[in-house]
């Protein structure tokens, strides 16, 4: 069936609903090239604008699934489960979750992606491990899904190619922030993969795409729908991201400290965002236990090191450091009322922990180490945080920005670190 | 200054305003390629969502006025005025009228575009005429003005580019129906023309671009405005375009009952709007005269014999007629209770009167020749039309889209000409 795409983009553009047929034509289009892309641009804003129902979304997300390969897991001997986060500052959790769960026997497929922005990319902390390598062809990721039960690994080309097509068009046309193309983009990557089980961690708060709760609770409804209309077994925990998760920020920082969670120790709200989304994921496959146990026992650290060593990386080896550091102490004397996830975020990468364009590189060693949290009482003088780079003429900036994060007063609000599930 | 055209498509996108010096930006920018297609096409979508206020679209308009050449005409004794209508089915009064208000001593510097669709276009109609060119330099355009008064010419590529590269944009893009850049793009050429008075014939109905007398209305009061902003003293009359104006539908045919009008004859609704329009126009430079006069005597018809001569022309060689002709008659006996624009300028239009896609050439002879206008009693078996093409095999097509614009009943609804005047 043919359509003209003018009369599609109209149709939005006048709160209309888009048919099957005309949304698959339309990515289809899109993916060949005979939809342009100031075509699909004036698409996206009207979507942005207009909205899109749940019936739509779904259409959009199965048309940008086949418009690639799909993966099947359903020969495995284990149950499957995946998680995504949308993104938060010193959000590191993947690393210690993906063995944790697999420590009880589920596979989970971790594919997974580099960052670019304030809120950096597993992929890139991983890499910051000696001989670690991102890039596995299917058979690979099929054996060591059998054989280890953790992957973390590159998403291939071959996935949905009409999302990462769409996705850098919406980068450059504001229309990144429209609930439809995310949620489509993000779960057709998600169903693509044939993992039978996910859990969404959807961030709110300043460090976050979603700033607000009512936001990223429309985010979190519309991809557990979602995942649901697809036959996926989805929940979504929305959880705090208005200051660091963890004390470490950047790639060698925030692999150091999975492995002190995996070791048993680490940040207490590392370790309880870590121990509650393992059990949603394991809840979901059927398996019931305290995955905080996997933790203590050293059997999640097992697996994190039988998954490192199957890509190659050496889990032993000293992390890249960075060869320059700088303090920001405290001017003053109380209760850290503010430590902003955005500013600090911003500041790590500014400190090379992420990057600026997509080709850039970044440095392994940069950011930042916290030394208090949101409610910590400091006293003047005594160290906030230890910024790191290669490039200390990145520091003037980077404490510019880190400090308009922080504010030391009386009090400070109380942090919920999860604020709701969603199934 | 440099501003990030995603920063200003998202301050659209959340209903800001744009300033001044963004607008400039952004027009400067995509002029020379620096904002992509993809951008603009997602600006132009949210700004059809989101709306211009008027500060907003004179800036668009003086930036794309800025974008290229302006002309210059107070070095003319005669003062300047000029009429744009925004298209109608068989609306050639631009013929009539640039003669009559120079027969009056007025400049007439008539810029003109081909017709894409099924509104026809001024030049196609003037090319009927054996020998007529459109295209004059900047110099032989001042000069006709300055010797004749009366310019019919194409509008140079020179002239506000970055409006003929926005609106190839927004015709593929579904954004051409934003009154701020339907606005902007009429008084962006219309201003760098030069013209100190200038008439707008907004159409209302099934063959006008308005359906309706609201977004008329709210078209026309955007254009008066933004012509009264650049110092251009500007009315317009807001007309009926429900059913065709006069008698003729096509190249040819047109330039025949324009002949018709400037020898005192015509169809009388082309003889009124040809008067109020003038009147308008003369009123703006100060004339006070009834401009039926000069019709009647002889005056505007010798005034269009020396435009067309000035340009070439032959206004007394024969017109190209189409081969061949088809008549429809009334199927019963009553009253013409619809005669509908859009269905009788789409017939035109596919009988080879108009242009499917650019490059197309148009057939000068063909075109539909009315009998009987709305409100007409009508007999059984009396043709209502003559349909010429000289290309046959397109008349079932052409019979069948007419037909569906004719309707024969007791009564008809009285039909207003001229609907609102704005100023």
């Amino acid at each position: 069936m043919s359509f003209s795409a003018v009369e599609l983009i109209i149709k939005k553009r006048e709160r209309g609903e888009l048919s099957t047929e005309e949304i698959r034509w339309l990515v289809a289009g899109y993916t060949q090239g005979s939809v342009a892309d100031e075509q699909m641009s004036a698409m996206a804003m009207a979507i942005l604008l207009n909205g899109m129902d749940r019936r739509e979304i779904k259409d959009l997300t199965m048309a940008m699934i086949d418009s690639g390969e799909r993966l099947d897991f359903q020969g495995l001997s284990a149950p499957t489960a995946d998680k995504h986060s949308t993104g938060g500052v010193g959000d590191k959790i993947t690393l210690p979750l993906a063995p944790l769960v697999a420590s009880y026997g589920v596979a989970v497929p971790q594919l997974s992606g580099r960052g670019l922005g304030h809120t950096g990319g597993t992929l890139d902390k991983l890499e910051a491990i000696p001989g670690w390598q991102a890039s596995l062809s299917n058979t690979e990721l099929y054996s060591q899904l059998a054989e280890v039960g953790a992957v973390i690994c590159a998403a291939g080309a071959g996935l949905a190619p009409a999302d990462r097509k769409l996705y850098s068009l919406r980068d450059v046309t504001g229309t990144v922030e429209a609930i439809p193309l995310i949620a489509s983009s993000i779960m057709s990557k998600k169903i693509a993969e044939g993992t039978s089980a996910l859990v969404l961690d959807v961030k709110v708060g300043s460090g976050a795409f979603m700033k607000t709760l009512d936001r990223a609770t429309e985010l979190a409804r519309t991809l557990v729908q979602l995942g649901q209309d697809a036959g996926v077994k989805t929940s979504a925990l929305l959880t705090d991201m208005s200051t660091p998760l963890g004390l470490k920020i950047g790639n060698s920082l925030e692999v150091e400290e999975s492995v002190e969670v995996l070791q048993g120790g680490g940040p207490a709200d590392v370790v309880e965002l870590t121990v509650e989304l393992a059990r949603e994921m394991l809840t979901l496959v059927g398996i019931d236990v305290d995955p905080a146990e996997n933790l203590r026992n050293g059997k999640a650290y097992d697996k994190w090191r039988q998954m490192i060593f199957a890509q190659g990386g050496n889990p032993d080896a000293a992390l890249p450091k960075a060869q320059h550091t700088h303090q920001i102490v405290a001017t003053e004397s109380g209760v850290l009322s503010k430590f902003d996830a955005l500013a600090l975020g911003v500041a790590s990468w500014r400190l090379g922990a992420g990057r600026e364009r997509k080709e850039d590189a970044v440095q392994f060693g940069a950011g930042i180490e916290l030394h208090a949290q949101l409610g910590s009482n400091v006293t003047k003088g005594q160290a906030l945080m230890t910024l790191h780079t290669d490039t200390p003429e990145k520091f003037e900036r980077a404490i510019e920005i880190a400090q308009t994060g922080i504010e030391i007063g009386s009090s400070a609000p109380e942090r919920k670190l999860i604020l709701n599930r969603i199934s």
